[in-house]
């Protein structure tokens, strides 16, 4: 098994393990109830991007979990610096979980259970690598519907991803790069991993309900506002995903990426649009600007 | 951690194991992605009850999730034998798992990862333990709704359980002993881990839509078929559950289970039901039953 992993350190059981002996217990709830929350925070040439605002988020995931995390926000910078550092990765992907732990004698009131923090650092991954960002992604809109926030609040991050994983199976079988995902009310609501942003002659939009609000669309919604762009949160119907003058994604996981076709055809003229641009290169440059990342060193 | 640890066996990696040296990787799917699908039988005085019936349903879940299940039939009672064998336990929760396991260098693509196969054996457990079957059980009606069939198959019995664990918390803080959840109608849905069947006086009715379809469930229907008392797979109203003569759950951890208040307040009159009280009887008679049930020598 080990040839699977990829290079990384991680930090569980109160240490600094290697990937491959980082295991939890089958018997973790986080596992067999996936009642667990986590957040994915990136490094960039040896410095965090945005990490108060992630570790912000995860501590509320927590506490709407009603599972507070009980490390403190200093201690966390530490582990994942660690997790880092050990790993010798200049550009890294970063995960922070909390799970809700075993109950004893697996008694089945969660309460009992002791919640359970552990991180892992791995390679920086892309949903769309940089030598393909002229192609752009070419994604599949499925008709399938996102969890939605009356079944599971979607501001948890979380990992109930059947739905998303259903729609990455159908578009990689038709050729596609990756999925769109519906939400209840039929409008688009977001891919596996990322947001969804369209431009039109007004502006910039993005859907108001049930998405994750990703750290990478915070972001994005920021930026454009620093470059005069209009930017609205609003619902996205189909239609107007189809007629967008310009889509691009967003994750942490590749930061800004085009999409230049839907279900195979192009989108607009099927290049890369000067809104997609701009915000990309700012978004890129803002890695090196103290006010938005800050460097492993200055951590440990 | 030892002591949190209930009695019990569990089968990782080609062998046998102590619950407490049970895990799974944290790159694992199963776990990043709830990537995974489950079946639990339970063993009674010895016997397995339903076997071939679980895992039936285990290998078509597998198949949804195009992960189809490489390990035979014959091969998974053995294991499953096996771990109730080394637990040493007469009455057993026994748990089968398949996560779609790590993907090489952590690639986003599930295809490229191997399915991992698991199980334990944990002592049986009930969600109404049979010294308060006369007092039946107090469930929380919520407003939560269960994950919907259009975002996720409710055939594929599986780990999403973040709704199901809001609910239990909720029903927890309010006193009650469980909660049921609504389907996205506002009908009845289920509640974590059991199935809902409402007697009024036309027969009985257990909902049609957004369930799992339990193999209790199934058993029950069929038993109500024997005792030629009507049964039916309908939608079941708020109002219509409120005004039942009796209510029951159903689940493999601990069978046909009154329901005897909703909110605190009585259904009917607040006793077990005369409907109730006979196919729970004819539940556990088949237990002894060998159309019904296999000895754990037999398999092994």
């Amino acid at each position: 098994m080990k040839d699977v992993f990829p290079k990384g350190s991680a930090w569980i059981d109160n240490k600094i393990v290697k990937l491959s002996e980082a295991k939890i217990s089958i018997l973790d709830w986080g596992f067999l109830r996936s009642d667990a929350t986590y957040d994915v925070v990136h490094v960039w040439k040896g410095r965090f991007f945005q990490l108060d605002n992630h570790i912000d988020r995860f501590f509320n995931s927590t506490i709407k979990l009603k599972m507070p995390c009980s490390i403190s926000r200093n201690k966390i910078k530490k582990i994942l610096a660690q997790c880092v550092k050990e790993s010798g990765l200049e550009n890294s992907y970063v995960e922070m979980i909390q799970t809700r732990g075993i109950s004893p004698n697996f008694e089945r009131d969660p309460r009992k259970a002791t919640p359970k923090f552990m991180a892992f650092a791995v390679p920086f991954g892309w949903i769309l690598k940089p030598e393909d960002f002229e192609n752009g992604l070419d994604v599949f809109l499925t008709d399938i519907k996102r969890i939605p926030p009356s079944s599971v609040d979607p501001k948890i991050k979380n990992y109930h991803w059947i739905d998303l994983v259903t729609g990455m199976l159908n578009a990689y079988e038709k050729g596609h790069h990756t999925a769109i995902l519906l939400d209840e009310n039929n409008n688009v609501s977001e891919g596996p991993g990322f947001n969804i942003f369209s431009v039109n002659d007004d502006g910039i939009v993005t859907p108001d309900h049930g998405v994750l609000e990703g750290i990478t669309r915070q972001t994005v919604i920021k930026l454009a506002e620093e470059l005069k762009i209009k930017i609205y949160e609003k619902p996205i119907t189909i239609e107007m995903l189809k007629l967008s003058n310009e889509l691009f994604a967003t994750s942490t996981a590749g930061g800004v990426m085009p999409i230049t076709k839907i279900n195979g055809k192009n989108v607009s003229n099927g290049k890369v649009g000067n809104y997609t641009r701009k915000i990309h290169k700012l978004y890129w440059d803002k890695h090196f600007d103290p006010l938005w990342s800050v460097s492993i060193k200055e951590i440990l």
